[in-house]
């Protein structure tokens, strides 16, 4: 039977995983596959440290040499992240001829495309199932089963992180520092959070979707972001009121040629299944014009089963090379991506319903004031909620849903709005979809 | 640009939406593929009616042995359905070196373990994603990324005239005649919906799904099929109290090389994924043991969405024949099926937990006979419902839950109970999954 040996660089959290998914189900992935898999070659600063799995003499090394110069090996696997010296090492690999298989969606978002070249020139592989989605099988999907559609709009919960944070706050009425803390201590929030809930790690994921999505380079530039800080529960509350519920979105939609590709909080109706999608899991929403909407939903995160993507793009290069059809597929979902279409829109560029938040003093004519304002600026209101005194500062909360608006004309209006001395506190302004 | 030739056999409702898809997204696959596809034969026994589309002359032809004898033609489209002169027409075609894609799924919980031996022999491909959950991606999915997991369990919702019955009488509190005639108005039923409301189509596509997961031989008979004529109101009304829904579940299951394949009316707790999946639309639920959870969502039935997964497909087949890599994976999942693991579980030798549902005479003791049977016969109660009289006829439901029982142990219960003089019709029995 043939022998297909890997070299694995980054023996953390993911390379444990993918070390045990190798040892534990072996066997069933040579019923498979017709062919062997064997971690040839495990490289990591730290060799000492006990990951629970026992491995044979000699697999360890902190020589990152003996797997990027060993001629034995023809697949490595790339799980340190971030983008040096990870980008360095893949580079390495690809130009000695060796096919890539990695889980770094930080790295493909902002050199994806250079990564992609050289591997067409080297005639190999480089496979990223697990950037995205974790063990959801995104990535082939829409390399390789949307195929015969022109996919519309991508809708995302690509960060597990964020909806474990935003379910907690809507089902327990929690403010969020109270919930991120709770999340760090349950370990599904890292010590420093940034990357997560500022919006940028599903930026990243995104900006690898919506190239697949419309053939377009990856422009992780393009994407707007927005993360889910400053949410508060009076929002949530709100948003159940109208019959919303606030998700971390990741959204990217092509009309006419122009991409729009934004990660923001947004209020979703609660019957739509994106709404239904709680806790640490991910789904990405899918609409096509030949398939319709399709949802695919699991774990985005953990060490098992992003291990689970990262061996399932082993076994399908594996086959690749046992075929000795390299290269049998796009890198992303288009034999050359549209250099035409690099530049996607603006977020003044696009329109939306919105849900806004006024702080208003509890006085006569502040609503005729607010509307007055809306209504020069273009932007129609749908409906109106006005509660009563919020605290003993005498604020009063005037919260509106706007029928579909410009974000450049409700900015304009905004400014004039938040200027005035009636207005006590920035309003806030969450984005809506109403038809996903 | 290389050509590859499609003919495609049976220009009914998906065939036409073949045609639609290659003509509409010819310049979209094209850029993905790098080939183009040419749709050269169309084979039907009626070529005068106006499909909407306009085909080049020539294309059309009553003579299927254009088709099959064309040596052009490297891809035949089976898309005819049923038995016969499907599988004669499949055969031909692989035995003429062509690859073929069918949506076939009847055929193939027959005769696919055959059809799958005869494109081994001649060295081409048999597809078929659109058999089974439509444009939903689920072949693949299994078969190319869940390779890395041990499958220990698919559910799912796999027949979408069966689901829209059960919602609208979920939603509605409607009986099942009323709805089975509404959808039939609407297109949602066939005029003879025996296939779809006995459960038999959605058998089939079990039967496929469980040999792909478990690397078995394909295994109709195995596959244990009850309908969903007899669900009543007052069964998805009691199901809400207790927290649950009441879906059509096609359930397959490996424990220690036990494997049980059934389709019946089920019993899921509302807050489950496959409880949310409304209407005409499919989804297939996997545990896996290093993914976990997994679900996969869409359109399980349709011209367009099944025409979707069909053009997959043939994409996916031409990539193979561009890069000469034919056969490239296993006709199902596994290299060759584990012919010693052919017999699945009997439905008596499966245990769930159940609902029952009693019509007793309203007299002293009778709650106390039904549980002493129950308890003699090993049966554990988890909760009792018990409601006044029924109707003039005096009669009163009484309403269980029980914990993990035995179906042969339960049947051999009811028997007895449903002896009793007391009992004034036969028990209904609903099997719950609790935890799927």
């Amino acid at each position: 039977m043939e022998i297909i040996n890997v070299g694995l660089i980054g023996f953390g959290t993911i390379g444990t995983g993918v070390a045990r998914v190798l040892r534990e189900n072996n066997q069933l992935i040579t019923q498979r596959l017709g062919a062997k898999l064997e971690l040839k070659k495990i490289a990591d600063l730290d060799i000492t440290t006990d990951r629970g799995i026992s491995l044979p003499e000699g697999v360890l090394t902190t020589d990152v040499n003996e797997v990027l110069d060993n001629p034995e090996i023809d697949l490595v696997i790339e799980l340190i992240g971030g983008y040096e010296p990870a980008r360095t090492f893949i580079s390495r690999a690809l130009k000695a001829g060796k096919h890539v298989v990695t889980a770094n969606k930080a790295l493909l978002a902002k050199h994806g495309d250079e990564l992609f070249q050289l591997a067409e020139v080297s005639g190999v592989d480089l496979y990223y199932e697990a950037s995205v989605g974790g063990g959801i099988p995104i990535i082939k999907v829409i390399r390789e089963s949307l195929t015969a559609n022109r996919i519309t709009a991508i809708s995302g919960i690509l960060n597990g992180t964020c909806n474990y944070i935003l379910t907690q706050m809507t089902d327990g009425g929690l403010e969020y520092d109270d919930v991120l803390a709770e999340a760090q201590k349950l370990g599904y929030a890292e010590a420093d959070p940034t990357f997560d809930v500022e919006g940028i790690d599903t930026a990243h994921k995104l900006a690898i979707l919506a190239a697949m999505a419309f053939g377009t380079p990856i422009n992780f530039e393009g994407v707007y972001v927005e993360g889910i800080a400053n949410i508060q529960p009076v929002d949530i509350e709100f948003a159940r009121e109208f019959g919303y519920k606030i998700k971390l979105l990741a959204i990217a939609k092509e009309n006419q040629g122009k991409i729009e590709a934004r990660v923001h909080p947004t209020m979703i109706p609660e019957h739509h299944m994106l709404a239904k999608i709680d806790g640490v899991f991910n789904a990405i929403y899918i609409n096509a014009d030949m398939l319709g909407p399709s949802l695919y939903y699991g774990q985005g995160a953990g060490m098992l089963p992003t291990a689970s993507a990262v061996v399932a793009d082993l076994i399908d290069i594996a086959r690749n090379i046992l075929g000795k059809s390299h290269h049998r597929l796009p890198f992303l979902a288009y034999q050359s991506p549209d250099s035409s279409n690099t530049s996607y829109q603006s977020i003044d560029a696009i329109s939306c319903n919105y849900y806004l938040r006024f702080t208003t003093k509890d006085q006569p004519g502040v609503l005729s004031k607010v509307s007055g304002i809306l209504g020069d600026s273009n932007i129609s209101i749908a409906s109106v909620i006005q509660k009563g005194r919020n605290d003993a500062g005498g604020t009063v909360a005037i919260v509106m849903q706007t029928h579909c608006a410009g974000e450049r004309d409700l900015k304009y209006a905004l400014d004039k709005i938040d200027a005035l001395d009636i207005i006590d506190a920035q309003t806030v302004v969450i984005r809506m979809e109403t038809d996903l």
